[in-house]
């Protein structure tokens, strides 16, 4: 139905995306944990071009340095073997106990000291394996109740560790660039840096801003009942958007993680869209994403590996089949004159023109005097015929 | 039962408030609007120390300029006589239908420079006043539908018409700040800068950014969901609290605009607490919200106008209980012990000792390679007993 | 692109939506009203078949009886010219500010009686003008405050009322069925009857049950998070779904009314495809949705006329686009072997055997003493490839 | 601060509260099991009336004959030697993995058989152990797709499974009643039965509907963005409110299941107001919940055993300091009167009066002809004022 991925794609997937055992809050696991090197294989077969993981994905906590090593070392084979790239690496800050109230941002110093050292013992692997991304989701920063959290000393804790982290990356000469990711509550009540927008606000105070962007996931912003696609638009603006996780979210509930496409497939179509095709005045020439297509979803539990894997599949899929949609739209000339109609190109034109200045501005009799807001609010901005348009290319 | 509001509280009220004549969405206006000034003799009996208003609210858009000051002298008087001030002034960007896709970022450049007009000879008005906050909602700037907004031109134009406005500001010398008020939704699908992080953001790329800053809203926070005190922490700690619209709102639904503590009343307790007392570890001497406790609310349609001014006063009431609830909390043994226990005031200490280096760090063993993680996980913070001190102090 | 609807596709429409002059809750009108016989003939070109509306949306609240008949003669004129049919008609019991604390179940009990005979009034015009479905959606039943309302007594005099209308409804020999509209919040800050849910189960409780039913609307449901398919199974098996109002809403927030598709698009597929085909295992023979598709949504306010029109023929063409791929999908050998893979026929047998009795089962050392269910838990349902199948007809 | 619970205060709590290990979706346990029989004795001393379990909290799934018996009788010894009672028992139908697509409606014949007697033989221990009450929790009755369920099938499963469950208890002479425990989602995408309406709606329905009930959980109806206190007051006038589950939720997320007031604090009031003193109309005369205050929490994954203990006294003491504030709100002469301005109790009398007719109502031109709307929109309710006066007693 739709041609088979290709490296081209820059497709790429977490290991504990298609390793995840499916355990969930309520219930064990119904399939086994692989070992780490078992999903290479099957993910380039697919048509994937890279992989990326936590630390502990690969690694089991704690592990001697010898059994890290050796493992290390068989995984990094395996995903040669397979012709995939490891292209991003994260750190798990979340799963054990001791980060219970968080990792740069607990309330214990010595959980934070340890935390910043697995953090930068990681960064040395992720330069060691090449990849460009280091993502860091702040998953327990954060608390349930107010008074449990000083919010100001919690930001001060956050940046220090962050400029500690993208300082080293710095001294050390890696090509390494920090991405933050962003989420509203799940595991804790309200987490730290909650949105695009709030992490955006805290890098732009950084020391070390300038390695530092962001790697928003689709069903975290829907999570706050936010658009993903205007996160991706502020993201590119602020010049941060260094990676992405798709996926699917159904609305406000916890975090579903399913297949990208599977939750709001009309607002996939448009990030997809921006991905793809750029804004639509500025073009492939504007601010555009340029790195890997990556997934960060869940097989459903009530799948076994068939299932793995199929949902590895249906992913690029869906972004394949939505990327020609996108492109058939751009290109009609009937969604170009609807553009047209409804200002979307007009917006790129400063309100000032070249060279006026407030007070010509003011002495614009047109913009405010003799300006008859009657008349031009009859102005109809044919936005539904245009969207009715999208939903043609897409189901059409 | 609780003591009268004096003007030493600093309340303030907008105009649209107390004026609401209960027009909604699916129904007609259940209460008459009076003229502008006569609401401020009775906010003063009530306690409050200010109003604010939206151009609009007392002068009709449109008023030929000979009304507009006969109205604004009649207005002024009224405030002056009734011993209030106007501390903010904000522009009705939203009601015409000129502005039915946005003003600063309307795709129509006729209406964007209007905008700008209306806006800019409204500074001028704030500034007459006195008044010394010039709040910003941009509520409808935003799109229903992702192919109607080229969101990347949006933001440039948002960022355009704030920069010119402010820089206008420093150009005539005025005393004024710019306080941004973001909203997730309502009217718009999608409304642009839909957080406080989201405003924060933009904020850091502007060219006059020192005199723009925050009007964060408790019910526009939490229909997205998030923490409205966790919203004016980021503020402050970024320094950019510059005015708070309080009132209350139960769960993510429409706007609500409730009495401030008739939404969820335990987040108040500590937005209030963190207003009054600062934050845990920095109290008093750390990042403080200095400016007026300006109730942003709607009197219930169901009330006549003895329910307006029971409702006004309602904030003003709750406001108070919640402040002596809140130092009572503070100053509790027992509860600083349990903020020990917690660790809340740990967190203010650097994760890196005074002088100490990311090699240092690194060689640390105590930091890492002997740091039992397990053993720290035994570490039981306490949070729950903290909060349930709080509950106790709330309402034992 | 798709072929245009004809009166057999049953397409109708209320008076209420293309005639929305877009006044909101932040802004004023954008669009003029139209007389409400100026509404028909459109609707009829673009293939329409019926209109619906509210008693106010035709004769203005309070007009004189001779105005009245005046009114409704040129109104249903015009209906008869352009081929229409008047197929649902409602009652607005929300607009005027008597109704502010409700209809049938506000505290003030001169309200509850003039609310039940303007309903009365209104059922004699629906029954002259030959609608089959007369729907009561209580937009104003309910509260903001838990204290104001004694639900109990609410709920009594709810099902009060709605036994004299059913009552009146029988007595009088009419052809008409009663459908209620649930909505969880907005205008109310809690609506009674917030969900199909909850007016099914009160429906179970009156006593003239027979004759009430209910009509969903697809943003009211998803306001709530819920699934609106679900909701509409749910009415089917219980025997109750009567009308339906189709639109869009994107995610928890405010009543959008988009254009359906506009919003979840998935979502409308599996509506349309219950619609058309019915549930998989019983399929046209099982419980099917025979009444008109009617569409309640709002021309965004961006729009003029044009938009207006352009968005009434969005909804029927979005429609008429589903229902093939959910034709094609059903008709697929492919999607049929995965849907006998995931045992979703298998659902419809019986868990206990024909003429199985509780002790059988318990007899039955396969069903539990013998059963590995370690091994049973190793099916892999295929449910992530069966939606992927969904996906590639929808957008393939 | 308040007075220790008695047994008379019957607050129960389920063995899975303060057993939870805190394991969550992304992270690992961070409390160790205790066996079974360990926390009775505690919760006795703390003030507990009661405990609850699923089977599998007690004794492990799948575990052998002799091993079960041998640990229920020492749960059994430690429970009776505490003084408690096992006011409720419900069944574990969600954790296995053969669970992973339902129990009562899992696509998978076999598994709905198995779950049909992992229940049956659950009912004969609650019996056993003389509980009243036998909850059911669907929380894997649902799906994530909307393909891969035929909900008509489903809820006829369901309703087979229910009166199975509910013909046998009959059968067996037990004096036992099932609650059914409405959640709309979490962790399947939506869960069937996904509030108290549509659990009601199905019971409604059933063969044995006079033994079936409701079970309604704080956080769940929450999670909808739904008012609790109505869900209950709607179980209430079903006569189906057999038990509660109390906990605390902040806004529409991942279920917190925080200590009961904990989340949203003024509506608990309102629960505890309706709980202890009935509707306002009807008082204890009324329609009265009378079962077991039984808390469904988890201490915090930050706490170890000194917060889980905290936590559990935490319940009832908010719980009663409630209780108090409710009896002294409703004593209050001012908040009788301010109920009566506002037409709380008028609520209770009949829309028509005793004996009036239809055609009665339709003779009187008091109601209609000679009603004066715009005079009778004058009333003002006073709702806020009302609300106020709670808010007053709650905190002042």
């Amino acid at each position: 139905m739709v041609r088979t991925p290709t490296p081209e794609d820059r497709f790429s997937f977490g290991l504990w995306t298609v390793g995840w055992t499916a355990r969930d809050q309520f219930g064990e696991a119904t399939r086994p944990a692989l070992d780490p090197w078992e999903y290479a294989g099957r993910l380039a077969e697919l048509g994937a071009w890279g992989v990326t993981f936590h630390d502990d994905d690969v690694v089991p906590f704690g592990a001697p340095d010898e059994d890290r090593d050796r493992i290390l070392q068989t995984f990094k084979k395996a995903v040669d073997a397979a012709g995939l790239v490891v292209e991003m690496v994260t750190t798990n800050t979340f799963s054990h106990p001791v980060f219970k109230d968080g990792a740069l941002t607990s309330n214990d110093r010595s959980v934070r000291r340890f935390a910043l050292r697995k953090v930068l013992r990681n960064v040395d692997l992720a330069a060691e394996l090449g990849a460009e991304t280091f993502v860091m989701w702040g998953g327990r920063e954060g608390s349930e109740y107010d008074g449990a959290k000083d919010v100001n000393a919690a930001l001060d804790r956050y940046a220090e560790g962050l400029d500690t982290v993208a300082g080293y990356i710095k001294d050390q000469g890696y090509g390494l660039r920090i991405a933050l990711e962003p989420k509203p509550n799940e595991p804790r009540g309200d987490i730290l840096l909650p949105t695009v927008g709030h992490a955006l606000a805290l890098i732009a105070r950084l020391q070390h801003e300038d390695i530092v962007g962001l790697n928003p996931e689709t069903g975290h912003e829907q999570m706050a009942g936010l658009n993903y696609t205007h996160a991706l638009a502020q993201a590119l603006w602020s010049g941060k958007l260094f990676h992405i996780d798709l996926n699917g979210q159904r609305s406000i509930k916890f975090d579903q993680d399913l297949v990208f496409g599977h939750g709001d497939l009309l607002s996939a179509f448009f990030t997809v869209d921006l991905i793809e095709n750029g804004f639509p005045s500025a073009g492939q020439d504007g601010p555009m994403y340029r790195g890997p297509r990556h997934f960060d979803y869940k097989p459903s539990r009530t799948e076994g590996f068939d299932g793995v894997w199929e949902s590895a599949r249906a992913n690029m899929e869906t972004y394949l089949l939505l990327a020609e949609k996108a492109r058939a739209y751009r290109a009609d000339p009937e969604v170009q004159a609807a553009m047209e109609q409804a200002g979307v190109l007009e917006l790129s034109e400063p309100t000032l023109a070249a060279g006026e200045s407030v007070a010509d501005l003011l002495a614009d009799r047109r913009a405010f005097e003799d300006f008859d807001a009657d008349a031009a609010a009859q102005r109809g901005f044919g936005f539904v015929r245009l969207n009715q348009l999208a939903i043609a290319h897409l189901i059409g």
